[in-house]
């Protein structure tokens, strides 16, 4: 699929030798990957391949952004049945093609391989848009948390698909095509965020790491939360708990959030853990489909 | 497995973030990613879990020194069944640790996810040994073919799995876990190599490609081939279509091979393709083995 597959600015050397060489400026690179499985992560009866490359790619970009980077070149691991048919691998490049232009990112090797069942690997690289990482350690007692992008709409998506239900299709194509808002990144760090990750496993679960890793207590309001997700029946449980959407979610000083495009949901104070108006929440956290 | 693998000295934040930050000298990193699926690349009654970790990291290191480069880190991505031991995938650990300990690497990141099968995915980065990397494009007629590592050992190993026969061990072994010649890459940067790659899917198939990329013909010496292989029944056929060994094939002016280590196989003159004695070569290139 390699011809199909834009080789980008940053890559010097692309797929055809013993590997691929990416320009990196600032002497240190951004890497990340995600195994993707058949069954698990996507159905091909849901998903076209065209929406699953764009997914397989935006998942990974948007960690490099969550970091405060710029994502310069996906490696893409290929393992699928020998009879797949050579359209769905070519549509799914073209997926993986489109969500790469939005940051100008290029595919700069892999591998393909054959395997019973569908499993892509992703491995995103790229490089830092100021001089340190946007990590998930440094909010402060007195930040706010903001949020840009949606929440609970790729769950109320799924929910719907698992129900048989394939409307609105607002929902279901969150389910089947995250849009992260990739400039998120680039707008976090000039404000001066404090921390950045991006929401893939759910809100709860995700800001459990800012607070672990910062040694604070994060406070959501479920009004504010709720404000970002769909219009659907358990709109706060899918807000706190869906992943997949690739919303971003940061501390920042409370003078210093961004403007359009970011929604304070909360704010930092001492202790440990998230808590929803004050109390614990207790929904689950996102697993994907359980299949097993 | 993350608390037992090593960060290395490469790697300024390891896993626990949306993706990890590694050092990189010379504004350009070397990347590349390969897939290994259970009965295919490996299979778990044949290779136990520390061989197969040394052999998946094996492969990948390989890759980054064949672009005349030196392994920084890896990214790995574990796709297995949930009830996999946590024993298989501690001693999985260990052996990436020990095969990254030879070139100092570290393991920068991963991804842990659910699977019916093992599968898994490596991804290494690395950075140049020089100013330029060592492609496959360089080799002028005139140059002289040298190959630095075993040749057919894996593959005569594979063999005597295959018909239900476990020794010698040497090759079995072989077959378990590759055991490149990591300073292969340095050596041949010094020397002045024109190109190199490492020997993965077999000497004819692999050579090829340098003649494709140089545009030039590869003539092979039987004898000089034959001398790396051991000394089974098919030798010859081993030597020249068995992979997975990962020893480095390079192209040098006649003047400059390197002394110790490395063999003359060969001369690359004008033309097209790989020719053994002067012959074109028959055989099968080398496809893991065929479970399918």
């Amino acid at each position: 699929m390699s011809p199909r597959l834009p080789v980008g600015p940053a890559v010097e050397l692309g797929p055809g030798d013993d590997a691929a060489l990416v320009t990196v400026q600032g002497g240190r690179v951004i890497a990340t990957t995600d195994v993707l499985v058949e069954g698990r992560h996507f159905r091909r009866d849901w998903s076209g391949p065209y929406d699953i490359g764009r997914k397989a790619a935006a998942q990974n970009l948007a960690d490099v952004v969550a970091m405060g980077g710029r994502p310069t070149a996906l490696l893409i691991g290929f393992a699928g049945p020998a009879d797949t048919p050579v359209g769905w691998a070519e549509a799914f490049a073209d997926g993986l093609r489109d969500e790469c232009e939005l940051v100008e990112a290029g595919v700069a090797g892999g591998d393909t391989v054959s395997a019973p069942l569908l499993v892509l690997s992703v491995t995103a690289l790229g490089e830092l848009l100021g001089e340190r990482p946007l990590t998930r350690s440094g909010a402060r007692p007195g930040d706010v948390v903001a949020v840009r992008g949606r929440l609970g709409w790729a769950s109320a998506g799924l929910e719907l698909l698992l129900r048989g239900v394939f409307e609105p299709v607002e929902l279901i194509y969150a389910h089947r095509r995250p849009q992260p808002p990739y400039e998120a990144g680039m707008e976090a760090l000039k404000a001066g965020a404090t921390a950045l990750l991006d929401v893939s496993d759910g809100l709860v679960q995700d800001l459990g790491h800012i607070a672990r890793a910062s040694d604070v207590r994060i406070d959501l309001s479920a009004a504010a939360v709720r404000a970002l997700a769909p219009e659907v029946p358990d709109r706060l449980r899918h807000a706190l708990t869906g992943g997949e959407d690739h919303a971003f979610a940061a501390t920042f000083p409370p003078e210093a959030v961004p403007g359009a495009g970011w929604a304070v949901v909360g704010r930092v104070t001492d202790g440990a853990g998230v808590v929803v108006d004050g109390r614990p929440y207790e929904g689950h956290g996102w697993d994907h489909f359980l299949t097993e």
